[in-house]
């Protein structure tokens, strides 16, 4: 097995991943192209990728249109491609972004009480 | 502990986090309102806020700006947002985000060789 | 009337709103801050903004929701938003937008003839 | 000349733009696809491939490499692609998207006088 490829026996945790994109990276020296705007810039690109999967198709049909196993591959490498910039961009600025995101969620269990919004459309910060 | 919330002694997975997200959406029949495509343009809220920190720094001095640790938890809160909904969106289109980037960055070592980028500045898709 | 603010009686053209954008940016030395890079991260937020005024609208509601005037006043004012940082970008880039709009929908019109395409999903680049 | 296309020799306008797409739109049977929504996450797509062609450009080198000619007709039908999305969402919801920049511009002249701001970083909403 090369360096840096994936162990199919290993458990596909975040912080391997975190581990296999940095290795990945600097293996090719494009730690120095990714400072945050820049990767930034390219998240949104995958977004937009994404965004495009689904542009045209109608609201209540999205769920069973995805459900074609292509269709969901598909969108899960736009998917895997966010995912990855966005790990990129938490470890190069020193964030945890699992606990990160753990914490968010614990906030918003605080935030939005269930007998309270219950049924309600979901605020946004 | 209320129902839903984070053990702090449990592991901080992908895994529990994608069960906790979905728990928290439930509880509040915020389900119906997550279809696809108006998940994809919260994610996009929220993408649009972690570029709005970053905006207006000078490319080189980003990760030192983000080294203060308010404007890094402030970072940290928006990744985590993005994660959320991605998470979100993974969980609805029944695809293992966090397989799908490790396979995703598999990929990517077949398809950029060191000995051939090396240097050069990355590809897009 | 300042220098710089709208006369009243002027036509409101794209033109004038490229000339009247590019002087308050320069009276306020904002153009060192204008790079590309950064203005296209600034343009991200204001589609971040604008995505979350629709996120959780039933998409079959969204138009009539908007014909409330509040609403379609802040939809504009994200709207304005997004123009205003694309004529910036354009402008840095020495792009007529205007013009390259009108080409593009030339371009349009040759690629999806009426006849081929009349009905069926639109296509994406 | 057919029917919505393009005159080389009238003015290049908005209202002309805005007129052009929408026969554009309708002719083809588009306009039931293009639910608000559904066009935000098209324009989505197109901020995407823009940010795509500037992610990797070192920040303070993005002027002089768009100054080549193919570089600048593609960025410029990126824009274009993000002008008449946003163009066609305007004229949806019946919004007259020039009048609204050219008035967010009127009040960010009042949020930002010159005396006050010039030099610092540009604020953001």
């Amino acid at each position: 097995m090369n360096e840096g490829e994936l162990s199919t026996t290993a458990a596909l945790t975040y912080e391997k991943l975190r581990d296999r994109y940095r290795a990945f990276r600097d293996d090719r020296d494009w730690d120095r192209f990714q400072d945050p705007k820049s990767v930034i810039l390219a998240l949104v690109g995958e977004v937009g990728e994404l965004a495009e999967l689904f542009q045209w198709v109608p609201a209540d049909e999205a769920i069973a249109r995805f459900s074609d196993p292509g269709r969901r591959q598909r969108a899960g490498e736009e998917m895997a491609d966010v995912l990855l910039y966005l790990t990129s961009l938490a470890d190069s600025l020193g964030i945890d972004l699992m606990e990160a995101a753990h914490q968010k969620l614990d906030a918003a269990h605080v935030r939005f009480p269930i007998d309270q919004v219950k049924g309600l459309a979901p605020e946004h910060d």
